[in-house]
Formats: C-alpha cells, sequence, structure tokens
C-alpha cells in the first residue's frame, strides 16, 4: 500500500490538514512542523500526488509544446531548449508532434486543454485551430496564430535579405530561391518576399521553386531535379531550410555543377548540429537558444499573470559564411 | 465561467452522474442516453478535466520519456517514434532531457513519480537510479537498469562485429575504434568487445580510444587530434556514433587523409536524417521505429496488467554501405 497523508500525519504528530498545507505551501506553519513533516514523509516514503494537487491549486505546471516533428533539427534543437527552461522553473514539457496536420494538431489542442495545462508554446504552421477565446495562454513561435496570442519569432525578412544579398555579392547570376509549400501561411513566406526585393532591387528577375514539405527530404527531389532541368545556367541558390540546402547540392553535384565554383548555395536554420557536422554550408542561423528563452518567460508571465498585453518579440538572425559561398576568383 | 457536470446534465436532462458515468465509461448507459449527453456537451462547450478524471479512474494516459537530449539525431528520431506511437494509443508523452547526468535523472524519476505517470520508457545511461521496488511500469532501452525493468535494445555485439568487419573486409589493416566515456554502462560498451574480439579473431591487436562525451561533438576534438597524432598510419576507424564518425572524417580530411583510398570510415546508429544529408558514411543502422514500437507495446501491456515477465527484446541491426568503406582498388 502506498502511504498517504494521514499515515504522514500520525508519524509526524499533527493533522491531516497541517500536512496538506505544508505540501500546497498554503497558510502560516512554522519551520519546525514543517520540518517534522517533511522527516516523516521521508520515513514512511511518502511520494506526493501531484496531480491531486494541481487540481487543489487549479495550476498543473504542464506546459504543451506543439512541433512538426523533433525528427528536424531545428525542432529538435527548439524543443531541447524549451524542455531545459521550463524544467529548470518546475515546469514539464508535454511533447506534441504535430507533423504538420491540421487533423492532428486540432486533436493535440483538444488532448492539452483537457489535460489543464496551464499553457502551450505551438510551433506549427496551421492558422484557426484556436477560437480567440482560447480560455490558456500560449505562445507561437514564428507565426501568426491570431491576434490574441504572443508571437517570437526570429526575423526572417533579415534572414532572407542576408541570404539573397550573400549571392549577389560573391558574383552569383542567376539566383533561385527554393521555398516549402506555398499554401502554408508560414514565415518562411516572408523570406520569399524579401529574397523578391533584393532581386528587384538589383535589376534581376526572382524565381521561386516551391517543395511540398521541407521536412521530408524524399517528397523533395522531383522538385530538385525539374529546377536543374530547367535551368542549366543557375549559378546561385537559396534554400529556406539547410536539409533541403544540403539535399540540393548533393543533386547539384551527382550533375557536375563544382561548389562553389559553378554553383553557391545557401540555407537556413543554422543549427548546431549542421553547422557541426556540415560547416562548409553558408546558412542563415536562428537564435535557437532566444527563441526557446522568450518564448517560455513570455508565457510564464502570462500565467503567473505579471503580464497582460500580448507580446511580439521579433530576434535577429546572422549568416554563416561556409565554403559553399566562397567567391570564385 | 467554464461549464460544468452539471450544466451538461441540465442541457441533456440526465443527472450529473449519468454524465460523469458516459465520460469515464462506467456502468450500462443506453447508447440514446450517451448521444444526448454528447450533443449537450458539444452544445454548451463542455471540456471534461482529464485530470480529475485521472485521479479517479488511477490512470493518467501520460508515459514518462527520459532521453539524454532531443538535439542528437538518434534520439530526435526516437522521441519523435515513441511520441508517435503513444499518441495512436490514446498516451501523451511527458520529455524529460537528462542530458546524461545523473543528478537530473534522479529529479526526473521523483517528477514523473509524483506527477502519476501511468509508466516510463528510459534512454539513459545511468544505473542504480530506481530502486528495486519502483512502483510503475517502466521499460528500458538499449540498457538494464535493474533486474525487474523490460529492456529492449538493438543487437550492439552485432553492429561492433559487422563495423569490425566491413573494415577488415575492405582491406584495412590498422583499425582503431572510438567509443564514449569508458565509465559509463552503456550498451554501446558490447560494440567495444564485438570489435575487440573481431581483432583478436583477425590476429590483430584492437586499439580504442575513448571521448568524453559522443554527443557533445566540440568536447570530443582533441582525443581525435591525439588519436591521428599517435597513428598516423592509422588507415580504418570504427566510431560509435555517427556525429563522431563525421567528425573524425573532417579533421582526418583537413590532415590530407583522401578518404576512401587512405582511411576508410565507418560509423553508428544510421538516422534517417544523417543517411539522407551523409549517404556516402557507411554505418550501421539501428532500427529506431521498431525500437520504439516494442519499448511502447511492452510498457502498455505492463500498464494494462495483461503481462507479468518481464521482457528483454533484442532487435537486429544492419549494414548501410556508404563510398567511406569502398574497397580501394
Amino acid at each position: 500500500m502506498k502511504p498517504k497523508i494521514e499515515d504522514v500525519a500520525k508519524v509526524a504528530g499533527v493533522s491531516p490538514t497541517t500536512v496538506s498545507r505544508v505540501l500546497n505551501d498554503r497558510g502560516y506553519i512554522s519551520s519546525k512542523t514543517k520540518e517534522k513533516v517533511f522527516a516523516a514523509m521521508k520515513e514512511i516514503n511518502y511520494v506526493p500526488n501531484d496531480l491531486a494537487r494541481s487540481l487543489y491549486n487549479k495550476r498543473t505546471y504542464l506546459i504543451g509544446v506543439i512541433v512538426p516533428s523533433t525528427n528536424h533539427p531545428f525542432f529538435g534543437e527548439l524543443v531541447d531548449s524549451i524542455e531545459k527552461m521550463c524544467n529548470d522553473r518546475g515546469y514539464k514539457v508535454l511533447l506534441c508532434n504535430s507533423l504538420q496536420e491540421a487533423e492532428k494538431e486540432k486533436k493535440y489542442w483538444d488532448m492539452l486543454r483537457r489535460n489543464q495545462v496551464d499553457g502551450v508554446i505551438v510551433v506549427t504552421y496551421n492558422r484557426g485551430l484556436i477560437d480567440k477565446n482560447q480560455q490558456f495562454p500560449a505562445v507561437a513561435i514564428d507565426h501568426y496564430l491570431s491576434e490574441n496570442i504572443h508571437v517570437v519569432s526570429s526575423d526572417n525578412f533579415q534572414g532572407g535579405e542576408l541570404a539573397s544579398k550573400e549571392l549577389l555579392d560573391v558574383g552569383c547570376k542567376n539566383i533561385i530561391h527554393i521555398n516549402g509549400d506555398v499554401n502554408l501561411e508560414t514565415p518562411a513566406n516572408e523570406r520569399q518576399y524579401a529574397y523578391e526585393k533584393v532581386m528587384h532591387d538589383a535589376g534581376r528577375k526572382p524565381l521561386t521553386y516551391h517543395v511540398p514539405n521541407v521536412a521530408y527530404l524524399e517528397s523533395n527531389i522531383d522538385v530538385i531535379k525539374q529546377l536543374f532541368q530547367e535551368n542549366p545556367d543557375v549559378d546561385g541558390i537559396f534554400a529556406s531550410d539547410d536539409l533541403l540546402a544540403i539535399r540540393t547540392l548533393q543533386h547539384a553535384k551527382s550533375l557536375g555543377y563544382r561548389i562553389p565554383e559553378d554553383l553557391k548555395i545557401i540555407g537556413y536554420d543554422g543549427t548546431g548540429l549542421i553547422r557541426s557536422i556540415y560547416p562548409e554550408l553558408s546558412t542563415i542561423v536562428q537564435p535557437t537558444y532566444q527563441i526557446a528563452e522568450n518564448a517560455v518567460e513570455t508565457l510564464i508571465e502570462e500565467i503567473d499573470g505579471t503580464s497582460q498585453e500580448i507580446k511580439e518579440k521579433t530576434l535577429s538572425v546572422s549568416l554563416w559564411k561556409g565554403k559553399t559561398t566562397r567567391a570564385s576568383s
């Protein structure tokens, strides 16, 4: 039999109400009594039931995190940082991999609501899933869900600009952009707008290819093949995701392009993992750690009720210059 | 105000006890009554409180998953598969990144126990953290925690053998093994024993270098440098982790070694991610999906009480033959 509050009370020589108050940190209890209760808990190996306390306190210290998949380096790194920060602050993470399917996302939202999470951090791409009167605090990372939800994002327009200018600066003339599903309202669209603006400003014609899903490499190869068939003279490619950039680079090499002499390539995300195993790939580095930190802090402020206003925070990205955009001499 | 069970009862024209029975699927309720209750719930937008039901049913449908970090491709892929399978079966995942720190792991175990999780899947490497009388179902992936805990693992000895034989088969003479911290009781040790056996059987002397932490690339570079300084004639390397293999390959290239002409390299894990962006790397592929599937199913069987015996399941690994072990002609 698991020991109960009553057993702790008996051993400590206090009332069950007193034990309960100590556990929930409510009402005045002398430090001497607290010590007696904790000693008794230890003696009979009593494990507090956080679930029961959650119901009583109306706080679960659970945070739902909805991401497309931890299997992608950017989301794996982001979830890692979010979980670390939640744990440091006494919160637990309920992980939900939505695979970018609207139906799955909706089910996760319902599940999180039924489980009384204190808040949600959402890193997926389907709008309109939560009604405006949603009843718990939420922070969206990198995209707008609705007007009454905080947003923490990196500067996607700046990233698109940095990447496009880098290719122009190293002498590329025929620069093509590869991005994800054109129908998703993702922040990656900002990267495309920036690319188009930079191209127009430089008097060049922008051309964007869309892959069905940046995260699923296999589904993208047909688009990459088509790009090279239709544009054999391409000399610069800005891909909106590092994995996509690497895949494009591999295909280009198999066609005989020398990198960077014939073709220069730049990616996006710049996770520690990819920079470590593919340091030669130029990329735009997202500030993953700061994104996670800002999201967790904003969410906890709302949970604690210390902030009422809806926040919008945009963080700067930076250029990682590898060999794939080295100027040909 | 959030609608309550009483409000649902009023709208449906039944008693609150009936609503509660429908929600918890207890006792006989006609399908007509059920329909009325569900219609009423929908009408007034009632969200069931799973937390309260968990306390009542003594089931939370929460599964704790303790991994070193989702930031590593193997664990990212594993967590992804585990979460997918749990979700398919109506379970939620509480994610815990232990960073392989014993103190953090211990805190996570306590937290999971306090939160009444139905079970735990643990993929970390510190023994002795749970007492033999631990009170909830658990499955360990790839290592032995204690006698009364299920183990699902891939065949690490077979993997070590496959990797070492591959290097011998393609003509390597001076084969060195790189593994993680020698003091951790990890299954990766089995890979080293297999390497040593294959070497002995072939009449060669085994030599293993240990890096402080396979997952933290930066901490490993000193050991990699030392390996090449002390063994300039090395012509085959078996690294116990793909990231480590890639890092070693990069350093070897910077020293002027041609891969595979001068030096052949094989890694370990073979995640979809690494095989996709580094298809040239030979590696031992772990059956991540099956590992996750077996772990989740074994755990749920124990939670459901349909199985009492302690299970040990070992799954086969396979060789992915890339260019880095191509025979030199």
